[in-house]
């Protein structure tokens, strides 16, 4: 742009600011002097310089296998669509204006009343949709909005390890601080298949968690990566402790319709627990539909109430036609059998992939719920010598595991160790994280390739 | 449920709760002291007691009306759908197992090319749809997405007045002060229907406000309520004033395809602008569906990259099928002839609907964008005596003409002094703002009802 096209008043500021540059060429009084411009256009430390996350060094080793196309078993996303109930809801939704609007921030009135009645079985009484439930833009959102809405700089938030990871940026936006607890794999863990329910916690390592600035701790039921659903019994503890030291409950039950065994919500163990708690669901997990980013909390309205108003300063409303659809899914699952039948597609997926493994002797904790299955490759021989990327090199041995998988191979699958601290990332650093919620057909390639890892494996 | 049913560590605890509590009866046991309670599970400040917002209000007041149905020239959503070409892409992705899964961070890469596709022309230059684009959540979470990825506690927004509401708990959300500056309407707006662009920011104002602490300027162009289209001048100003102190513009510029002037790009003025310049857009404004929840940040890749960080952290990812659709949308709307079709039928529905202000010979601002305009109605005697509820009673005049008109006329618009300060809001208090985006049959209603202010007209 030549200054001529400036006006008077822009052309003189940049004669001024290049008099007092003394940069001699007109050309140079239009360039900014970059150090001052990248101090003052510096962004916040909340997004400034973190290390390289799983998801990029994952897919960047994908790309760079030799192996193409790779097996994906990494993300859980799910390789097939939502029932087509839903996809029709979905359409039908589109054709009506009011579902192409703006929602009410709290979300439309039909969704509400199709979870109070959904959840309301399970509540043992009926949910007030207009007070005790909220729909967020997804459950990711939804997290971040219920930390919005409780904590204050310096708050403490409980998080097991190992742990969703977007937990952790979501807990830090608000000024919480993080005081981990790590489960515990069970110990006969690499050399045995057990049930994923025998991870477990520590609870005094629990308690010893706690201050008094202890404001929220994290559940995940059925967890995810380790497939755990939480026990009755383990779910009392923690109500116990949280109750006692008047700590908010915020369950992330986004797997809630995938459970391999008896699932409590922490929520119903008694009215008083009820009170402290906000259980967090997702449409996307739900409904084979991670793309469409509904979700919601439900919990007593004193809570629910801020969360709502969080989620209004964050994102306004949610997605309308697609709220309106997952409203139509959940009045209409029953009558198409929809969640039972999830229980058994996801059963069978389970089982027809982790049969390779039963083939191969590697162990596995053989999943409660949801569709990760994390098997443990301590019995796998990385060659001596085996160059690895310095960023991959430099972490603990699941990401090497990882790499090795995806060259050697071409199965990606995720190592966990990214979901610890690295104080206790040794915890799992031969486990790696498989996700089953993909075709049968995808299963099958990842097994016949896994079968490539027989030559790999010790006594 | 009865504490047999609880497991023995919860009994026990409860049990010493009570008798610690000195609470003679089981019953009590159950309770939480609710002050105790309270205390602990109080929110966060950010999103605790605000005074009831303009939306609640005029709501409430619409229920409250003796006319039924109001007609609603309040909200800015459409009255009406996004075009077929649009709905029916969005079905077809619906069709699809990918589109129905989550999208990349940054937004799905067909959206992102056309997205750079689209809006190269304006910048004189092919913009890199990998780094110089961001998709978000909505323009709403864009916006919050640049605050959170650049504002530190105590850093300074400038916002003018007056601003869409949600710029202040955006800009508050990671800790920035709000410095506020008032745009000013014509002298003789009151008596003469003039250019909204003779609003006006007094310059030597907005550089007063300028501070070291200042970080970023928020423009809004085509302007939210007042319908101004800042012209190149103006806007050369304020870059001016950007780059002499080094300050990032945010530049909302959701209404970029509404406008009825000429139209300037604040990122198109210079590179050097460019290098310090957001630009936000929506395909909800664009493609007649606010409840989409597409939209996207335009800006260069060392700005671009820490929007995406934080967008990333707050929402994950944004609605894949719906984002799929709006690809297809800005491929196809010049086809269709799409973009000027929108001027032509926003221009016809402005035409019409402001002919009633002629007719009753009361001012308004004519709009040079989007699709608010801004009626004065100093004119109109408010009954003396006439009641209002409290929480209308203490607000500005505009605050009474609202009710007056919903109780009265059974027509419902927005109080403009909800987007001044306090300090400010007499600026605008005979003003009322309506959203034409609505049938041609709705127009006419609102016509037809607002006849009815004859007998309230002063001469």
């Amino acid at each position: 742009m030549s200054p001529s096209l400036l006006s008077p008043l822009l052309r003189r500021h940049l004669v001024f600011t290049s008099l007092h540059r003394a940069t001699p060429t007109t050309k140079r009084a239009f360039h900014i002097t970059p150090s001052i411009m990248s101090e003052k256009l510096k962004p916040a430390a909340r997004v400034a310089g973190r290390r390289q996350d799983v998801w990029s060094i994952i897919n960047e080793a994908a790309s760079a296998s030799p192996i193409q196309p790779i097996v994906n078993m990494g993300q859980g996303f799910f390789g097939y669509n939502p029932p087509d109930f839903i996809l029709s809801a979905a359409k039908s939704a589109l054709d009506r204006v009011e579902c192409n609007q703006y929602s009410p921030t709290k979300g439309r009135p039909r969704l509400l009343k199709a979870l109070a009645d959904a959840y309301s079985p399970f509540w043992g009484r009926q949910l007030d949709p207009n007070s005790e439930i909220t729909v967020t833009t997804g459950a990711n959102e939804g997290m971040l909005s219920a930390f919005m809405a409780f904590i204050e700089p310096g708050d403490e938030v409980i998080v097991f390890e190992p742990f969703f990871d977007q937990y952790i940026s979501n807990i830090e936006m608000p000024g919480g601080k993080i005081v981990y607890v790590p489960m515990h794999p069970p110990k006969e863990g690499a050399v045995k298949t057990l049930s994923a329910g025998e991870w477990s916690v520590d609870f005094d390592e629990l308690e010893r968690a706690i201050t008094p600035r202890t404001k929220m701790i994290v559940l995940n039921t059925p967890h995810n990566p380790v497939g755990k659903v939480f026990s009755r019994a383990e779910l009392e503890k923690i109500a116990e402790l949280c109750l006692k030291h008047k700590i908010i409950i915020l369950s992330d039950e986004v797997y809630d319709r995938l459970f391999y065994t008896d699932f409590t919500r922490i929520a119903t163990l008694s009215p008083e627990v009820e009170k402290i708690t906000l259980t967090v669901g997702s449409a996307g997990k739900n409904f084979y539909a991670t793309g469409w980013r509904v979700g919601w909390l439900i919990g007593p309205a004193e809570l629910i109430q801020y969360v709502s108003a969080a989620h209004t300063r964050i994102c306004y409303s949610s997605v309308s036609p697609l709220q309106e659809a997952c409203a139509i899914g959940f009045e209409q699952a029953d009558s198409h059998n929809f969640w039972q039948q999830c229980i058994k597609d996801m059963t069978a997926k389970m089982e027809r992939f982790t049969a390779v493994f039963d083939e191969l002797g590697i162990p596995y904790s053989k999943p409660e719920g949801g569709y990760f299955v994390m098997a443990n490759f301590n019995k796998v021989q990385l060659p001596g010598g085996y160059k690895f990327p310095a960023h991959v090199e430099e972490r603990p041995r699941d990401f090497k595991l990882a790499w090795f998988l995806i060259q050697e191979l071409g199965v990606a699958a995720i190592p966990p160790s990214e979901f610890y601290t690295e104080e206790n990332a040794a915890i799992v650093e031969d486990y790696l994280r498989f996700a089953v919620c993909k075709p049968d057909s995808v299963l099958e390639d990842a097994k016949e390739r896994l079968r490539g890892l027989k030559k790999y494996l010790r006594e």
